[in-house]
């Protein structure tokens, strides 16, 4: 068994299980109350602060332990937003955030776009800086292609417009603290083998703060409810731990994620690696496979023995792709994420890359996907229409590219889909087969998606 | 040792470790993911969720799973509050909530008072839920006191009202379901066993529910972030076993309760010991003593080796009495509430009893407490005032209880106060004393408090 998404949720490293077990003895008490127990539990709170800053890279005081990562941005956000409302409710955020970040940003909030890779340009960032902006926030590294975004230029630039900028380091805080001059960040332990229900927020001093939920006295009355003293003990404890590791055990998987980046396309046809090849999350990597079903790739590689994860609409609940991968313009059928935990080894990697062409292929062929690129002969149609409505991703690709053959070069072929992939997933094959998209036109169910046949 | 605190936190039970152990190996996965580990972990969530139902009294989906009892009440006060927005804001709750629910329902939110026992009248709660009232808040017993409230009748009398009625049962689960056709309930692990990071809300079908925070798919909507499965596994497994130890362990402790409950008073002078003698939590007993500061009876009281809390202004961070007391119109000062864990002992007990008129006595001595009611010589000063202003409590009762023996009968003495216990403690001492209580004058600084001399 290999498991492959440590971004999701990493099994619980070592020294977390032992703080937790040690902590379940020690810290089930008050933290508030005067007897031997809550001091005992306030003594184990006020250290694992101390870790926790040490690792964040601010002081104990700017530091409140909440439920979870969602909790976190969900408060930091809010808190910032009403700490600075007589500036104005503008927030400003990249496309690619969490959906934590996004959810707590709000609808009006001003996305900025990123490129190809999956990267904010820090000028374009801090362009977005208004008058009005109460708040930005941008990730240290995306969470589903592994991207590592501008955070010290987009801190910098933040500065100088008086905007405070709220750094989600969910994925990278294991590998180190987030550089610049941030104003608060916030973090999930349970995503760097820490246990569930903890979560990081760190508030700069000066920066402007008002909680925004019903008065409670815990945790500066920036996180109501009762501590989790133990599960803060080990978030703790393995958030050191793997600091101390992280150096070693970055080089090593760097190494095994270069190697699927490179071999993948060479096993597998008509494949998409995305996200930036280099300034990137260690651990983490992401491709696409055209004319494969996300979800039946990922019950063919669980059956293999690989856990992974996918941001292809088909594994979502809304039926609609990643807004990772919609941003990025990129593929989004077939998504295939990796995200390796330290234990993870070479043999591992080269079994995945040994099973993964089969696994491709026979997802495809039961898809009817096309095994090699349509000839043409003498066209039947100029001016086609295809008619997949009601077919979910990867079928309009595939039934696109049965007939791109049929089309005479110069001329169209017009896609009707109702899947929110197409939107996505027809302009990237395009790209990927070098023929021209020509545009979406709305229709009264679906959209027209105009494909030219350029070679 | 004997820790009699378990109403703030109680220790682990041995099922609830041995669940979280367990399911620290099989439930650290993403539920939400396709892959074995996120099965794996959505069938135990699932299964969790079957059993906290079912000692609640609801449908597994009526239930979801927060991160704290305080966080079960905010998000079920503000969601049923705002599923009923057109009928209006008014929320209604007893003014022996716990402050989680009074933050929750805000400060315009009306407060249904108690009598001394600390219970509310059902045809009063009644009269109180007008055509604009959006929540009624009524806790299953009293966290403080121990006094059961009469939720059935107030929720078949909410029911008739049209007005849903939230029950808050953290202290009262471990010993049975709530009765009564009550709309939502929240309740809190870690005062029944289970682990911190655990709190439950349930909302029955038909309630309408608008939740209030960023939108998540986690929880039914209703509570974001990301699930603490071993906590909820343990905090599930561990509220099954302590139901099944209730009804033995609730005759048991009662008996020990019972005990204090009588012996105490004839133990100590000027003491009272308040809540139901009756309608009463089982494990749960407080009481206040005269001339005493509850934060230096405290600590003797941990140097003996007992921990217990206070609901004295002295032990709170705001240095106001408890909102309970004050609402019951007793004693403040002196406070001690012992609620006792199912292993304590009668042995513990007897130890208690034994030990506490000594350490009453220690601090009345050091405190210069009266040791007998003042004798009455001739009167040296008729309206005579006495200036206590910067002197915290107990000190003004103590200085007012001194001079008393010095006021002719018939006369008053006023005592000049800024000490918020004051305002309770001595119309308290003056019921205790059967002194004459004249009332209360707003000055510059403090109060001035009226006291008549009686006998």
């Amino acid at each position: 068994m290999s498991y492959f998404d440590v971004a999701s949720s990493a099994p619980l490293h070592p020294v977390a299980r032992q703080a937790l077990l040690a902590a379940l003895d020690e810290g089930w008490a008050d933290p508030a109350r005067l007897h031997r127990e809550g001091r005992r539990a306030r003594l184990l709170l006020d250290a694992a602060r101390e870790t926790a800053a040490d690792a964040v890279g601010c002081r104990p005081d700017e530091l409140v332990f909440t439920s979870s990562g969602t909790r976190a941005v969900h408060l930091g956000v809010r808190g910032a937003r009403a700490g600075r409302r007589r500036i104005g409710g503008r927030v400003v955020v990249s496309a690619v955030e969490h959906s934590s970040v996004l959810y707590a940003a709000g609808e009006d909030a001003a996305e900025v776009p990123v490129d190809r890779t999956g990267r904010v340009d820090p000028e374009v960032f801090a362009a977005a800086l208004t008058g009005d902006t109460a708040l930005a926030c941008l990730q240290s590294a995306n969470h589903e292609v592994g991207t590592e975004q501008p955070v010290a230029e987009a801190a910098e630039l933040c500065r100088a417009a008086g905007v405070p900028l709220l750094v989600d380091a969910a994925q990278s805080l294991a590998w180190g603290p987030v550089d610049g001059d941030w104003s608060l960040l916030t973090a999930s332990a349970h995503k760097w083998g820490g246990p569930a229900g903890v979560g990081l927020l760190a508030v700069r001093k000066g920066v402007r703060f008002a909680p925004g939920e019903p008065a409670d006295e815990r945790e500066s009355g920036r996180s109501p409810g009762f501590e989790n003293i133990p599960a803060i003990v080990a978030a703790a404890a393995s958030l050191r731990a793997v600091r101390a590791e992280a150096a070693g055990g970055a080089a090593r998987l760097r190494a095994l994620v270069d190697l699927i980046r490179t071999r993948v396309p060479e096993l597998v046809p008509d494949v998409e690696v995305v996200g930036d090849p280099v300034r990137r999350l260690p651990h983490l990597v992401t491709f696409s496979c055209l004319y494969v079903d996300g979800e039946a790739l990922l019950h063919a590689l669980d059956r293999e023995g690989f856990s992974v994860s996918s941001g292809s609409s088909c594994t979502s609940g809304t039926l609609t792709p990643s807004h990772v991968l919609r941003a990025m313009g990129v593929l989004s059928e077939g998504n295939v994420r990796i995200s390796l935990g330290a234990g993870a080894s070479g043999d591992e990697v080269e079994r995945f890359l040994a099973v993964l062409p089969g696994v491709v292929a026979s997802v495809r062929e039961r898809l009817g996907a096309p095994t090699a690129p349509a000839a043409g002969p003498a066209a039947r149609t100029a001016g086609l229409v295809l008619d997949t409505l009601g077919k979910r991703c990867p079928i309009p690709v595939i039934e696109l590219a049965k007939v791109i053959g049929d089309v005479p070069v110069g001329e169209t072929v017009t896609v009707l889909s109702d899947d929110e992939a197409a939107r996505l997933d027809i302009p990237a094959w395009c790209g990927m087969r070098g023929q021209g998209y020509a545009g979406e036109e709305k229709r009264e169910r679906g959209s027209a998606y105009v494909v030219r046949r350029l070679i």
